[in-house]
């Protein structure tokens, strides 16, 4: 049984512990960001073959050129149609609901003609034009942490968005394919795909080689050199957050199978032994019955060492006086996932400000948002829905501000622009509009 | 008369010429580096104490207590009361236009319920729900890159999302104050002012002191320690761009006046030797014209230096074969400001796709967007217009997603997540599913 940690929020030292049990920085490792730095470097300038030696090193994959390490669409087919027919039902099933969610997303051009309150004034034509961006990068992981419902997720956005060109990067450590994650890109609409990874597969989609198209924006999950490689090309191109260690925070009345709850915990802390799990309860009663499934449950999951070490290291069952005060928690903490286990659920929604995702009611348990409900999976971690949101369409749209003036209008809001540009002292923008107020 | 590079899309050189012409690298410079993240540590560590440290010491602004850096409101009231009435007036229509514009920005929740397409399948309400950020810091600059347009335009479309409270950080070396900085910041609602700045104020507002409250996002321009203080929190709290210098793309067809466009590149050039600012062009005899115009009106520019260097570094005058072509050029440079100085702009726009801010028709010219048409001049710069979008309400809003299942849907949707969840190999995710199946 893992030493989960009890809080009670009426313990003197409850925030103290709080804090230190949230506490969690992305560090940055100076030796990971050199060997990054230079591996970009050598591929800005070397393109192709620079790819073609780290591959060769990192994954044991050699090529004579880069064109051999593109993945036919016809592959990709082909392991479609080779999946069982229960999990391609499955994928498809999750594929249609996460496309049908995601087309409530785009953000819509809009303008707006002032007519002018005088006719001095004169007419003014203002707007923001919205454009899905020309071409994308899908980063996915190789090995292991290879999630079919990540190309999902990452994939079908971008492709309602309309973006141009979906190009998804996957290393093949010895030449070794996933075959649900090869389906998955055939499902959601990839359009070309190489079995490069690392830093190496971001600096050929960040500056382009002779190969790899450049890409206006990399999105997907990676290991610490991909993180750090993604942060070192953001500005020339577009990345999504650089994300932290899963999280659920569950708030529970105690009228939900005290088993519910400790698997609940688990589907979270089974991901990585830094994950968070963390359940919020007024019933101290509750905490013990969930205290007593996580002891009885545990030793028959097959990840439940990582379980284990994820609950000991930041998980928590914690004691509040109230629904009300775990509303003010939960927003201090602004979880990725929130499960509200309680009863009349919905009132409570409206009490959340901060939180990735809000799973209401005890039959919306986050595995039915991390595969198939239809919302992305793709959270704001460590705090970071405070001020983010979930991936979504919108993060492949972007916005162009439209302004047109009539000459009358030209005049009026020229001597204005002029009088504020003299305050600032820039006589070259009072100029440009003076030359409008005469004209 | 600066030596204005001259490029035709005909030479054969032209795209490594237009490549070496972008070519622009925010350099990130290691010694600041290293001096950002010591402040950032000490702000970290002791908080109101460092900061008074690095005011006195970087400011030369002594004070016994950081309660002693904050300017009361009244201060900036006065400042407002104290303005000359025409710089008031204009002031005041600028934040009124900004404001209006802004308010067709907000994100709005959404929702909907399917209803199930058998009635195995149950009910799915699902939706996402728009909360704004609860809490902003604004950093502007001190001294001679202190614009008032610039507190409208990053404080306004805060206060449009409903920000809870929104903190300004400005410098005052050696006391000085900028009124215009003030009377901007009492127009558009900032709730708090400190007076202090640089990397230690980017501390202070990420991590919070005992007197400055921590923030969730942080926005507006600064110097190299500034941006590098907020490359180096981010992921901590939100940050808005780190800009590269500005820019201006002009695609004319020769009906314009050239002294409009001359001083219209001017109005870029003037704010820093390494602004660029670039005019494309059918015509080869306007191209002529624009230069001689630049000629005659350079030497009465108050900023000639700037410019001309501005000019000679970054700035070009390009022959196209047509306007066509002048829009794939645009569409490859995705240009901070772009202005289109053509007969029936308002077609071209459609061909634009990658922009910040369209100027349309020769009326409208950077200048009165930069101060009071409406729209935000916080843009994308050095060709992120390709993905990313100008400053808006929705940069101070983030979404929550939203799932709700009926018993039902929670069986239906329960067998896709388990069947996904195993073939993922993530037996707890598979087991909370089956849980609700079986509910």
């Amino acid at each position: 049984m893992p030493a989960l940690k009890r809080l009670s929020t009426s313990d003197a030292d409850f925030s103290v512990r709080l804090d230190a049990l949230l506490a969690f920085e992305n560090a940055q490792n100076s030796a990971v960001e050199q060997t990054v730095a230079a591996i970009l470097d050598d591929v800005r300038t070397r393109g192709d073959a620079a790819v073609l030696h780290y591959t060769r090193d990192f994954d044991r994959l050699s090529a004579n050129a880069l064109a051999e390490l593109e993945l036919p669409r016809a592959t990709w087919m082909q392991a479609l149609a080779a999946l069982p027919g229960e999990q391609r039902t499955a994928l498809e099933t999750a594929a249609r609901r996460v496309r049908e969610y995601h087309e409530h997303q785009p953000l819509q051009s809009w303008q707006y003609e002032e007519p002018g309150r005088t006719e001095e004034d004169g007419a003014v034509f203002l707007g923001q034009k919205v454009t899905p961006l020309d071409r994308v990068g899908l980063y996915v992981p190789g090995g292991k942490a290879a999630y079919p419902s990540s190309v999902l997720m990452n994939a079908i956005p971008a492709k309602v968005a309309g973006v141009g060109e979906l190009i998804m990067v996957v290393p093949t450590p010895g030449g070794e394919r996933n075959p649900l994650v090869l389906a998955a890109a055939a499902l959601a609409g990839v359009d070309r795909m190489f079995t490069i990874g690392g830093a190496q597969a971001i600096g050929a989609l960040a500056y382009g080689t002779e190969t790899v198209p450049r890409v206006d924006k990399i999105v997907g999950p990676g290991n610490a050199y991909v993180a750090a490689a993604k942060r070192r090309v953001f500005g020339r191109v577009g990345i999504d957050m650089v994300a932290g260690p899963s999280e659920i925070l569950i708030v529970c009345d105690g009228q939900t199978d005290p088993d519910w709850i400790a698997m609940d915990l688990f589907s979270q802390a089974e991901h990585d032994e830094l994950a968070q799990a963390m359940l919020l309860c007024p019933d101290l009663g509750y905490l013990d019955r969930v205290a007593a499934s996580i002891e009885r449950l545990l030793p028959a999951m097959p990840r439940r060492d990582t379980i284990f070490a994820a609950l000991e290291n930041r998980g928590a069952l914690i004691a509040v006086r109230d629904l009300e005060e775990a509303c003010e928690l939960v927003n201090r903490i602004a979880p990725e996932h929130l499960e509200l286990a309680v009863t009349d659920a919905d009132i409570w929604v409206d009490r959340i400000r901060h939180a990735g995702a809000i799973f209401i009611g005890a039959y919306a348990c986050e595995a039915l948002g991390d595969y198939c409900a239809g919302p992305n999976h793709v959270l704001p971690t460590s705090g970071s829905a405070r001020f983010s949101s979930p991936l979504g369409v919108y993060d492949f749209q972007k916005r162009s501000s439209l302004i047109r003036v009539s000459p009358a209008a030209a005049r009026t809001l020229g001597e204005v622009a002029a009088t504020l540009a003299d305050g600032e002292g820039l006589a070259a923008h009072a100029a440009s509009a003076r030359y409008r107020v005469k004209g």
